[in-house]
């Protein structure tokens, strides 16, 4: 499935990317950079593999995902200050395609070995989610997923209109194409309009 | 096995709670409460599952698991402020209802697979106390096990209390009722009483 | 293998110490101290075994690793004090022979069970890496991958000296021994010269 390997390799890239910026900006030397970028890349992914059990996790097998990750963090190293100067949002930009792409891609590879709808949408988001916040757990920011904006909600839009899409007959591609625009463009609408879910209102202890 | 299978519920739902209540806290979106309730009371027993490679993780092969976790975490945001006002313990005790409930169920089913006795009392206890870290480590909360009250010590408590009885011929449910139970007290004393075991002193560096 | 056994050995002996020592100073209780070793010591080796899919993890076939653990605890408690009158860059250096031990055997483990050596690299620096990044995150210490001096670098030195060696026709034992040399030394020197590469400089925003 060739367009399941570009998607792959594009997300892989967008996370490497975030991982990798944000060690530079916490001056981690190169070796550290492509550290980071691999974690911040391949986590969910890895996550998913083991507990679906699959027989080799995908960038064991696929040893290109590794060089994707590589080239991505020496692209970023290059081109930091050059990245850098560009809006603020960059890195929210890059997170929230990756965020899309690999919670479509991880429902989609939960269902190909078997796993129910409600076992592919949970794949979905740990595939999506899990990387990013084990960057920003390792590197002791916020994690996303504690931001006051829609993010969780997303990862979830996307493997919800992802499955049912297929339930109603729509082929893969189609149904992967609209779960990711559909996760990926809320996520936007959300980080450029600080659009956020009521939060549960805890009343103040007296 | 029928009571096996009820425990579980159980402790999924007071971790489910534990971590819903701790995004409600956060004033994490609706979403993203699940996502943190599903990450504590499945987290643990995820790991247990990967390590001990069982054929399939116990979520994914049934998913009646995954509705408690959305019940047990759309009751906690109906309910929350009812909740928020029961004594501010409460937290603290369905965390060690589960960590108990975890740690010996955690054990059995590593002996079940074959594990011996040493290594299913790390089973136990990573199944106990491994959601309940992760749901610290992301919401950025000093970690349970660092706390002075006696954490890691109940859940070993647990599981070697249930390993002992088991040795000296007690029936499973027997011994897991009374593991289950001598962990949940001490918790519960230490949690009242604020009961530790003495800290190793290091001396002042001149 | 007599040798790899021991310098597996070894490696959990010096990292169980590291986590030991890092839980007595935030003042664990005893059990606590054991968990946060056994966190740190088997951490790595365990995230290796579950990605390569072993048939069963290495602490799980094998007990006397846990055995190896528990005894390294209890020493490092009963000589708290003494050890903590040695010079304060113990931890640093039992941390330094733990990643470069780990580093290789995780390459090593990796190359047994066919990886290609890009795959095998990664599965070194995760063994050697992630059990001490998993014991700073849960102690909420700064991970020392984020610190400034040579840390990721050293584990990725310990795998391509040893995979490169290899592929020289150079014996499995020399190729180790000289591979774990190396990092181990890089780390020491980075220690006590705060060596450091040079981080990515990104220009102050205006």
């Amino acid at each position: 499935m060739t367009i399941l390997y570009w998607l792959n390799v594009l997300g892989l890239a967008v996370f490497a990317i975030s991982g990798a910026l944000m060690a530079a900006r916490l001056k981690m030397d190169p070796f550290g950079v492509i550290v980071l970028a691999a974690l911040t890349s391949i986590g969910g992914g890895t996550i998913r593999d083991v507990i679906l059990d699959v027989p080799q996790v995908f960038w064991v097998v696929e040893t290109s995902y590794l060089t994707t990750i590589a080239v991505s963090s020496l692209l970023t190293m290059l081109f930091v200050n050059y990245i850098n100067r560009l809006p603020e949002k960059l890195m929210l930009i890059a997170d929230a395609a990756g965020l899309a792409l690999f919670s479509v891609l991880g429902a989609q590879k939960a269902l190909l070995y078997g796993a129910p709808a409600s076992v592919a949408v949970v794949m979905g988001v740990i595939t999506g989610v899990a990387g990013g916040m084990l960057r920003d757990v390792v590197c002791r920011q916020v994690p996303m997923i504690l931001r006051k904006d829609i993010y969780a909600t997303a990862s979830m839009l996307c493997c919800v209109t992802y499955t049912s899409l297929l339930m109603f007959g729509v082929s893969d591609l189609v149904a992967s194409l609209i779960g990711i625009a559909a996760g990926f463009l809320l996520r936007l609408a959300a980080i450029q309009w600080h659009l956020k879910l009521p939060a549960y209102h805890i009343a103040k202890r007296s």
